[in-house]
């Protein structure tokens, strides 16, 4: 029962065979392959837009390089006080973004609430030069919770910082863009540059690659020190093609939904799993591939001695309330891979 | 009526002189003249114990270098929600910093939470490699609501992110560090380096200095790097003597809790003008020489247009209760150089 | 034929094989599974000491973070004028080594002449504060000109450094360090942590891997910084299980040595060939898989156009007096891959 | 006999007599009152363009800003091989402008040699993404040997970098601004902006103020940052007056030429003396306030002990072939404050 994380798994057999076939023969080094540069139109394909594509090997490095890329002097950065930037990269987006500040916004379940967001915004815009400026705005989809951004509020939030600064650059965090997409059958214009993202980091690690994530920059002014910041913080591969491989297997027929699918399927099946039990309870409605769950603690524990790979989960600061005091929250994440079996036996320990 | 900060006014007389008196002759430049290493001793004396002095020219220079000078790759830095460092200096403490994480702890009036550090020590704590490493503690003493740590608190917070990281280094930003003292009578040790303090960042000069701050480190293994990260950071003056002799007068005869306790008296006055009025209430209990109040909207507006020089105030995270939708927070700060005349002016204002 | 870097050829079939296989079930992520933590000491037997090992996926990263685990504030790096990290990085260095300064020293073939770097260090340690401190050696086996320290000079480099500052550490960026091993036979041992290297970089992309660097770390105290290092500047992967795999295929029966040696092998025939024609000349002695000549610009052209892969290359400071106005300097570099054809055509191209 | 540095002496009389007169009252605080926004029309008056001023207390940070400003991811600053921004200020310019790369020109005599700037240009845009790209030029006015570019010297190589790069920032280093100035009698504009020059460092320090420096910047575009870069690092002063107390004596009534030309005459004295003796030799001629001379080290060493208060000076690498063996190169800096007899002791030592 591996529901510990969707990075535990290895690379689909498909991805694994692109690489392999991407083996043979020189390339020109450091992505400058004609056919490392014509993943940039696959992906303007899918994104039905032009885009600048960069590869990098964790979606660590994605997001703190899209957030330095937007980063002038003195910004601050809003995101969701659980936001992964925040709270789960080690500091990474305040090295590789060196001086950004960081803001926290509040808001149920994962999500930044708009009023909240239009406080937080204003608390900077009228704080002088002491509180910096107001810079991005990074939100995640599907966020930390597992829950989903409906367009339109995506495109609520945009409109409350740009309400104060016109050209606010919008970040996000797609480690599970995928996941998102699936879930809703909206396009991925639709939920990105169509709502107002100018940078998409777009997660492959977690959806059946090995390590490949891409920034996606829709923003033409973002691009020219993109090339220079990935270089500077070691992230530029130099056998850049077998990156490439991976994406171009990911885009190809759709997998990288069809894999989606599949992990969100199997998370609905936990779901199912936990609404029907007595012993425990759902913390929210599940809408990708993470379920969170409410249970005693002995019981929890019980569940890893029985073979459980789980981790309990630290409540977000809005959700204290949700537990009792012998209470603990849990976290199950599946992945492409996750098998009837594993579902399987989650539902006999549930019993 | 200048009741805005208490960095609008000039020097004092005492420390102008002192300028004055040291600007003959030639003096070894960067700190180097043997008056300069003599106020070594000086401090020495006033803290009871071996101390290295390092006078920068601003408190956020100050209080960003000395969190430097503690910061090991991946800390978090835990300090109270409004602190200073985090709000109000534009990022510099992740900036001179590079990567430092901020943790904001709540807890009200301006005070860490004895159980909240707790429990943010233990999330970072059980928080992995992506949350980073148990850093340092940072303390404000008097802190932004103008509100004071007795020295047992002091020694509380201390141990308990001690009971997590035994060497964990501890920070008291002291920009009214002198109004602390003045307000308590306590001494320098008592509520620094014996209670646990590593640095204390001493301000100078919003307590009659014109630009004099000093980083003492009680902490010897924190001395080192502390001569680079100011100098490389360019914040080692070449004509050091002015900021020496500035210090010089500010302890000499006491003029330091001279001077912060005839500001405290001022805000004293105030408080009680307050106290008494119909049209207005504290926020909450003055202790050094700030005084936070709560008035109607319209009212804080006709006493700026009638010459009351004061900022309104964003109320505190854990305080936002305490307002009505037409009210507003303001803050009074009085200085060394707050006359009668302007308290008078803003008791009559208040009748 | 392709000469111009060992990075455009795919990873070897071993490795590529290493990888498919590893690509089954699942394995705790960030390298915390047992086969991850096995690695370890699979390097401590290549290298007869107890090593931590920090895998990433550049060279670029692997040095910057290498260095910034070396670096306190205000140190300056002592490096070959054309040392990698120092101008073929975009600066890498300086940026995940906040404030690192670097002090280039010259020596002939791209070697660090002893004397120079005495001279070096002294004036670096005379220069006072300004100056900033003695820090780290750089050393780069083998060099950028291809050549290579004997055991010997290694120490007696390391010893120069350390008569200034007793505990300099010192970095060997090992990019091309198979090679070196290769040419002379010396054991891991002998020529890093036995002549007083502390860190090593240890290159597999250029040897057969697709994207696998090992930061080597052999002195303790760099380790527990490293851990926050690497995470922090987005260098963790977090299916690592896919670095580690190519690593245990790569140290296995020597097919690290085994590839280089073969890449050794094509270059000294890429050698031969320019000392027997009349045409071209060789720039100095080959030691491992670049070689590097001097020919007419014209004819250079020529070559390129009829397929020649290489770069003209810009002559090292300390060897432009070997060029006329009318030649150019090349490289070529082979790897495991380059094929007997390739050599024999590029050998048609001198007749 | 004060000849270490210009910056052993206090503030001019006029410069203190300012600083004590903006003691009175209350300003609004970091440079928000009407005086301190007056100084921008002064600076515009002196230079006969729009400026923007930015005022902080060392030189070190001036400089260090000022490239923070106009640098870009994976810029390199080409600068003299002895600049003090690459030698003499212990990598702030590294970390205050994080990951900023140096490319080190050589010239005789401190100047940066046009065609070695062509050929330096050259490399960095031939380099590929490793390089980094083509940032900014650094000039140093006076230079660090004490001479002068003339105005179309100036010129020159700034076309040089913008032949590559067309809006390529440069950046001047004018420490010793005021004393190249009452040299030639050019006005201010004629040697800065007039010639290409974005950013201007204007050093008072070392004329005769306490602690003044100004960034003045010419280039609209750059102006914006700078606000939050002093600010976040700690180099915006709260009691912003006094050093715009200083700047208005300083350029009152030509004050800071005439403490210039004082001390470039003191200077020109000493170079006399220098001439006609038969123990001692100039290592090339004055231009301003610094003389470099060359002597043995047995002598050099009886006048230190004779009360010669001097640096022995590291030869420039372009000059290290100036000396004998047995030599040593020494500089003399004057000030406003060298009297005529400190001038004459040294007179009589040379006799």
């Amino acid at each position: 029962m591996h529901f510990a994380s969707d990075n535990w798994a290895g690379a689909h057999p498909k991805i694994m065979q692109a690489m392999t076939s991407a083996n043979d023969g020189y390339w020109p080094a450091y992505g400058n392959s004609d056919r490392d540069e014509r993943l940039d139109a696959r992906f303007a394909d899918v994104f039905e837009t032009e885009v600048a594509v960069f590869l990098v090997s964790t979606g660590t490095a994605a997001n703190a390089l899209a957030l330095s890329a937007m980063a002038r002097p003195g910004d601050v950065a809003f995101c969701h006080t659980e936001a992964h930037i925040r709270v789960d990269e080690c500091g990474a987006p305040h090295f590789l973004a060196p001086g950004l500040q960081m803001m926290p916004v509040t808001g149920s379940f994962g999500k930044i609430d708009e009023a909240q967001l239009g406080r937080a915004v204003e608390t900077v815009a009228g704080g002088g030069l002491n509180a910096g400026r107001v810079g991005m705005l990074s939100l995640t989809q599907a966020t930390e919770c597992g829950t989903l951004y409906a367009p339109d509020e995506i495109e609520a939030l945009v409109k409350t910082i740009r309400s104060n600064r016109s050209d606010a650059p919008v970040h996000m965090d797609g480690a599970r863009f995928a996941n998102a997409l699936a879930a809703t059958g909206a396009t991925p214009a639709e939920v990105t540059w169509k709502r107002g993202i100018d940078i998409l980091c777009l997660g492959g690690t977690k959806n059946g690659c090995w390590c490949a994530e891409a920034i996606l920059v829709f923003r033409p002014d973002l691009v020219d020190d993109m090339i220079y910041l990935r270089k500077r913080a070691g992230h530029l591969l130099s056998k850049m093609r077998f990156m490439t491989a991976q994406f171009e297997a990911y885009l190809d027929e759709g997998l990288w939904l069809e894999l989606a699918t599949k992990a969100n399927d199997q998370a609905a099946k936990l779901e199912a799993a936990i609404t029907t039990s007595n012993s425990v309870r759902l913390a929210w409605t599940r809408e990708v591939n993470e379920v969170f769950g409410i249970v005693e603690r002995n019981r929890f524990a019980q569940w890893q001695a029985q073979g459980l790979k789980a981790y309990d989960w630290q409540p977000p600061t809005a959700e204290r309330e949700l537990l009792d005091e012998n209470e603990t929250m849990f976290r199950l994440v599946t992945c492409y891979a996750t098998s009837d079996n594993e579902v399987e036996a989650f539902e006999r320990l549930l019993r």
